[in-house]
């Protein structure tokens, strides 16, 4: 057995999304009127076995976002356990 | 006012993920064991004016989500509203 956990990590608000910004324009050339913003940030889902899974999980993801998943400088990032 | 919701794309369960695989092995390289595997897909947070978001809300996204946020060849999406 295994365990599954989700890291989402979102660019800062103060942050530019120009990759979101092209999508917002996109959608309204496609007719999707009132989208009044679109954010682009990262799913991550991490599947870890049993052993690695046990006691301090939550604390485990949280280094490992700060060290590899996210930039902390412009990223922030939510841990799902 | 506004309001927001938020798609998760995800590469199909059958698709190789080169990007989760370089995550999972650079994981182990810091010292982080018992990872049996990273998937990486897209968090995407669409913000609506309330006149956008009233009916068929859900309907909209996944209009939106099959027409350009998603490729549904090679991605799954889940709509929150």
């Amino acid at each position: 057995m295994s365990k599954k956990a989700t890291v989402l990590v979102r660019l800062k608000s103060e942050v530019l999304d120009p990759q979101g910004d092209a999508v917002k324009r996109a959608l309204a050339r496609q007719g999707f009127s009132g989208v009044v913003s679109v954010r682009i940030g990262k799913l991550i889902e991490i599947e870890l076995e049993d052993s690695a899974a046990s006691a301090g999980l939550t604390e485990k993801l949280q280094k490992m976002s700060d060290e590899l998943l996210a930039n902390p400088v412009i990223e922030d990032y939510e841990v799902l356990v």
